[in-house]
């Protein structure tokens, strides 16, 4: 399809059929135009996560708008998060590495979301790092990584994790086979192996919305396995939980395996680089672990949301009945042995049935009509609708592209919802997408599977190489916060030590090591002025006062490396020696407000043996400049006082009108108050200047009140316009 | 506006009137919906390119789809590309450095693009770090960085850059003064000032469409200022070419400055850190620089397509006359002087005229129509369209929220294009978009500028925070390749001396230094083992022999924090010291075909004092062994005469069509014998090995021979598809 070029100097259409006709759409272009479309204010159905692969962060994206809200850094550095940047970050980072060697990419595909009872609950999202063997913990209170932790044995990982039913573990396996030292070397001394990292969330913490369960490396175990290449697998759910499968093969022969993980909580278990691992022979001696031959490849193994069946990705597509595994693995119903001893189930013996669905299966997952199955098939451009209990297929839509990796939302919980399904087309070829040189991003179709007559709605682009392997769930299940209580490491989830309000700012220096706690707030980093000499450690600890939606301050000192990023209570810390000295200007990254520029501070860093004066001192102020401050100093007083009763008049309409029984409402009128309540002792620091005549201090401080003030008389307003909205409502009524 | 949870069970509405009303939708939605839906196989109208702010990366989108295309590593490392990951790129990084300090973020705003006769030519994109004072070159060929260079005198930059009308500078200047060294510390050395990077573009090189100009330091030159804050700027064209202009403050003292560099480049220079620098005593002597006192702040000062005016975003705007400002230069038509004797012009005297927009003009950009200027005006939310000849507003549009950036594509070069013009929303509040944490994404609107009534048609998401300054051109323009010449360095555009093709892959060792040079070719890496021993350095050269649309592979090795992204054509090195004994799979990270995860070899690292065998030699065959791998090898020979009878078929229809008339189909063909030329050493190994009865070696380079040939079918099937459409075209006819 061509576009003409734009008509520079002619109107565009204004009407749908000229419009159409214009840009060359046809009625079902239309259609798909308008079923993603996402008007301001609007809201999507469904938030999606998707790992970069390679690039090491995280994507979310909203259906069916298909617009990308947000990346976040999980196994690579996110600079504009200060994610790898400030302390609390790398001492994250720091903790789950086994050497201190933080590996600054990722390879992750499959993430999985935490759940309850089988159903997604919206607090946490797991990923697995393929090429670095490692697992991250990211917190959907506010989409941010709260654990990265290296795997003590595995020297490679399948790039997908699953989640137990109430999230009692997050399963990683290893992909390809490597000795779990590095001294053996001997081809037989290479092993796979399942991981169940115990996953633990205190009680009674959650209260203000914040979620603090962390994996637990020391309640974690690894089930040990002989060398196979590991592909991806699923938990059990209802009368399948405690069950993990999964596929695995070895030279050119296919396997399904089956693990019953709460038969290996009780077994022995030996410590291997200080982790837990249940032996293979002591595995089998219980039963717990079974094999499945299978006649052809298969790329994946998932649980069917009932809990009854898995089913495999595979041109012949296999549903095994776990009523009838269970059966077999209790009656030792096996057919023979494979390597380590492991039994082997035949697959006749256990299998629901089978369906032939065409020429290289990649991929499939589960919809909202009872026990339907969406496969992609790759080489016939299509993707199959069908039935697990009956085997029959009941629908297809033949596509324009190569189907790879498919998603409905919520597909694999308990709970598969949505009339939307995404999927993959890998060959971002030119005829179908725009050139952007040699390495093309990723394309995503959206498929509208409301109906019986599945519709390729829209083309999505995902903006890295090689993207692929999605999870999404309901928007409204996910509650994301607003602002963290002042002074939280949102790393921890605690008061961190550093908190710093307003007034207390201050430098310490015991020897070469220097502590600045300073806060942020519109329009001004305090202290703004800092003075350290060539070689002193030197950590700035800011926190960010602000209480207002999305008012996040960033942090740099030029040329020095360091950057972080300050939400609203968020205290960070960034950590540098001195090394280089001279002056460093300091500003906020974030544009936060019309004053945004102001928001800035000098780092003088003194030369060794440097006996000059500091800069900014103004100690010696001529009798010109001294009034001049203390002119300023009274305009500015007056200011205060006028925005004073602008304030006290919005406090007076709010009160009579009972702001308080409005939530929204109420939060707004309590944050504005918190403002005003940290102003309280820079007023007393600019009367005191004031009255010992100090004029320069007196208006620098006058001037930071003020500050105070209009942000307080903002969040006023905002609150009086909110209510005034509401009350015109309830008149209507 | 609120929207139905998902009708999970019903069908969703299948045609428009229904749909819109189930969604929500106006007339107004729907109109946007299709002047921005982009169906498979459209292209965008304009290829933008926005900074990721701190996060360091540009980002590519088109308009009017919105679809973000792409994202490329700039003053951040980009690990899916190999970007500050492999050992040229890392090269590059630490070129431009000036003591081996790589920061790796950047604080990235306005772009520029390079130009000929004021019009970009779409071949080099341009930014600046504002954060760590570097200057970036990318090539809009392969959408890669090729040079990144520190700035020796500037601790803090503006955040963008400005290019003259052929692309002779690229002009950067100071934003927060700071000292040029790092040992003067007192306030009265504090210095501002502006550097024309030389750039320039060999002669000749170009044919093959790579563009490989770049920035020359030893060319390039400061003018020093005295401590002002500096703001946005632009170069002057047609009459005004040779000046640049700009904004510039200090205490609460606001100026426009004027600076004509044909005249700086007669001047003396002296060096200070190695860099050419032009005093201000010799340029105010030359009367090369002027400044204008303006009334009241401005945000930006910015040149009209005809080179006439420069016109300031101030509430006020104001309109300035070159010829004016000519003549008062050249006639020393001075009012006074500011700091560093530095000769002020009166305003009254230059300018043209003047526009009161309304409060809080943020920003502005030129349209299409004869002297139009569009403003945004941020708190009266609303973009104002004016008349920078007549001084008239002509249209304006009121809009749901402050605006704040600006931009329409080739809005600030000699010829403004598009019905379309983008505009920044910074609050990204929660009553407008949805919640995804304390830290929002960025927000810009498309507004279509077609006709009079100008109309908000959709919202974008910008995912990362903090990201404004665009700048787009028309797609058109600018000429991606698809592939490299096999062995180049991307980074520079030279073959590599690391080039492997197929058959000669070696592995190299000269003490503890080890070269592996391999190749990656769908499905194999080779060489497949590897065997090093603890505290070698070693470098995998590898090249990627592919010559299809889009078939890149990845390269990393496990827990080894190395990773690499190989381009059809490119060499890249990946260099790290084998510091940790053990095992350590390597593999393709980019799904690259159905046997993809057959691209996988094995890194053997040899402890120290290590004796026993290696891993993979199969010197001692048993019997059975060689039995089965010759039964292997002589069914992949069936298996290889049965694919050659498919390409000499398609071979033979190809030639009777006259396949080498059509552009396309000639590739495509040229593609697939250049991969069955690398295959004919293959084919002489395999040969040689099985005329001697080693039967494994025989098998396994008849299989790779087998991957090329099959690579060789696939596209030359391609071209047989092709051409047989653009032969049913013709019968048409």
């Amino acid at each position: 399809m061509m576009f003409a070029l734009p008509q520079s100097v002619s109107g565009q259409k204004q009407n749908l059929e000229d419009v159409k006709a214009e840009r060359g759409l046809n009625d079902a272009d239309v259609l798909g135009a308008v079923k993603t479309f996402m008007p301001r204010g609007g809201r999507d159905e469904y938030f999606s996560f998707v790992g970069t692969g390679n690039a090491g962060s995280m994507i979310v994206y909203g259906i069916p708008s298909m617009r990308i809200y947000k990346y976040v850094g999980v196994f690579a550095p996110e600079p504009w998060q200060g994610y790898g940047f400030d302390d609390e970050s790398m001492l994250l980072l720091k903790k789950g590495s086994l050497d201190d060697r933080i590996n600054t990419y990722g390879d992750m595909r499959y993430p999985a979301l935490s759940e309850t009872d089988g159903k997604y609950n919206g607090k946490y999202l797991f990923y697995s790092d393929g090429a670095n063997s490692r697992i991250a913990l990211l917190g959907l209170d506010d989409f941010e990584t709260k654990q990265v932790l290296q795997h003590p044995l595995f020297k490679s990982c399948f790039a997908g994790v699953a989640v137990t039913p109430n999230t009692e573990y997050i399963i990683q396996t290893s992909q390809y086979p490597a000795p779990w030292d590095n001294k053996s070397t001997d081809v037989n001394s290479f092993k796979s192996g399942i991981t169940f990292w115990a996953f633990h969330e205190p009680e009674g913490k959650q209260a203000d919305g914040h979620h603090v369960g962390r994996i637990m490396k020391d309640k974690s175990f690894t089930l040990e396995l002989p060398a196979f290449t590991m592909g991806n697998f699923d938990a059990g759910k209802a009368g399948s939980n405690g069950l993990v499968v999964g596929i695995a093969n070895k030279a050119d022969k296919y396997f399904a395996y089956v693990v019953d993980y709460k038969k290996l909580e009780g077994l022995n278990t030996a410590s291997i680089n200080d982790f837990s691992v249940v032996s293979l022979a002591d595995a089998v001696a219980a039963n717990a672990v079974a094999f499945i031959e299978l006649a052809a490849p298969a790329k994946s193994a998932k649980v069917t949301p009932d809990g009854k069946y898995f089913v495999t990705a595979s041109d012949e597509s296999l549903v095994f009945d776990f009523a009838k595994i269970k059966q077999a693995m209790s009656n030792a119903g096996f057919s023979g042995k494979t390597d380590g001893n492991i039994p082997l189930i035949a697959a006749t013996d256990v299998k629901h049935g089978s369906i032939k669905l065409g020429n290289n299966v990649a991929d499939f997952t589960f919809g909202f009509r009872p026990n339907s199955v969406y496969s992609s098939v790759y080489n016939d451009k299509k993707i199959v609708r069908w039935n697990y209990e009956t085997l029959k297929q009941d629908d297809d839509i033949t596509l324009t592209f190569k189907p790879g990796n498919i998603m409905i939302p919520q597909g694999l919980s308990a709970d598969p919802h949505s009339n939307y399904l995404t999927v993959t087309d890998k060959e971002g070829l030119y005829k179908n997408y725009p050139n952007v040189g040699p390495v093309r991003p990723s394309f995503q179709h959206l498929i509208d599977i409301s109906s019986d007559d599945m519709k390729d709605i829209y083309t999505m682009s995902l903006p890295q190489a090689n993207i692929y392997g999605s999870v999404a769930v309901l928007r409204t299940v996910i509650k994301p916060i607003i602002r963290y209580e002042t002074g939280t490491n949102s790393r921890t989830g605690e008061i961190s030590d550093y908190k710093t309000v307003a007034g207390q700012e201050k430098i310490e220096r015991k020897g070469n090591r220097v502590h600045i706690f300073g806060t942020m707030i519109r329009s001004h980093i305090v202290p703004e002025i800092v003075e350290v000499n060539e070689g002193d450690v030197v950590t700035f600890h800011l926190t960010n006062l602000e209480r207002a939606e999305d008012e996040t301050h960033g942090f740099t000192i030029d040329t020095y490396g360091k950057h972080g990023s300050f939400e609203p209570g968020k205290t960070a810390s960034l950590t540098f020696t001195a090394d280089r000295s001279g002056v460093f200007p300091y500003y906020c990254t974030e544009f936060c407000s019309a004053l945004h520029l102001e928001m800035e501070g000098i780092l003088l860093i003194k030369p060794t043996n440097y006996k000059g004066p500091g800069i900014g001192k103004k100690t010696t102020l001529t009798k010109e400049e001294l009034a001049k401050y203390k002119k300023n100093y009274e305009d500015k007083i007056k200011v205060i006082n006028a925005t004073q009763d602008v304030i006290n008049g919005v406090v007076k309409w709010l009160k009579e009108n009972n702001y308080q029984n409005y939530h929204y409402v109420n939060a707004l009128v309590e944050d504005a108050f918190a403002q005003l309540g940290q102003a309280a002792p820079v007023k007393e620091k600019y009367e005191n200047y004031a009255a010992k005549g100090e004029w320069y201090d007196a208006f620098l401080w006058a001037e930071q009140y003020f500050q105070y003030q209009v942000k307080t008389a903002d969040v006023g307003l905002r609150a009086k316009e909110l209510l005034s909205i509401e009350l015109q409502k309830e008149e209507k009524k």
